[in-house]
């Protein structure tokens, strides 16, 4: 048991040396996504420690960017994120996690950070409906 | 017309100040996904310009970090991404895009970005099955 993950953690240790573009920080940006329903959750961001922690343990960890610290994301909230899978990108330098979260992604309660709308289209517009085009989203 | 048209752009210009917040070159993170099947697509990086040109338009632009210019996307394959709406995370840093897409997303031809995958869950382990965990996906 402790061999074979032993072995596993070197191979994934190769692969993340191969595959990862660090930015000039040694960090990646992360976006979290909903397994079950696909709702993208929130972006974050993972130094190589957060992205090892994440892969041993099952559960999302990032680099809080604002405390200079590993984060394991729900440790306080208890909002934990399971890991369905980690993909990355053409480039290497963007990660997709999908996860099943146990609670609101958003610390202000909201199941996604996303919850504010900017723009919507309204359609290709019409002389009696209005312009149409994207426009300002009503008040939620 | 002219004049709706106008007051939206007011519009929005203040709301584009007040809401999203700019990193020190300019820009934000833009998570694009497939409206219609929830696929997360890329990641890409927008300046004012490039926000404002989208909503003008209708199609998705961005700002090309490696050829520093304006980008508008599908310009020259042809995929480019109509615009459903944008929404905007909690901290005003990110932007979530959600399009129609023309064709792939990606460069390679690939539909999404992402599509490789680095590690996947393999249900909790057993004596029978091995570790489980999160382990390294089969070459595709």
């Amino acid at each position: 048991m402790e061999g074979e993950q032993g072995s596993r953690g070197a191979e994934e240790q190769g692969r993340l040396g191969v595959e990862i573009q660090w930015d000039d920080q040694g960090l990646v940006p992360v976006i979290v996504q909903d397994a079950r329903t696909g709702q993208v959750l929130m972006l974050a961001y993972m130094n190589r420690e957060a992205l090892e922690k994440s892969i041993s343990t099952g559960e999302a960890h990032f680099w809080s960017r604002s405390r200079s610290e590993l984060w394991h994301k729900g440790a306080t909230s208890s909002n934990t994120q399971r890991i369905v899978e980690i993909r990355y990108d053409c480039d290497g330098d963007t990660l997709l996690l999908r996860v099943e979260p146990r609670g609101p992604a958003c610390h202000t309660g909201q199941q996604s950070c996303f919850y504010r709308c900017l723009v919507k289209w309204q359609g290709p517009g019409t002389k009696d409906q209005g312009p149409g085009g994207l426009t300002s989203c009503p008040d939620p």
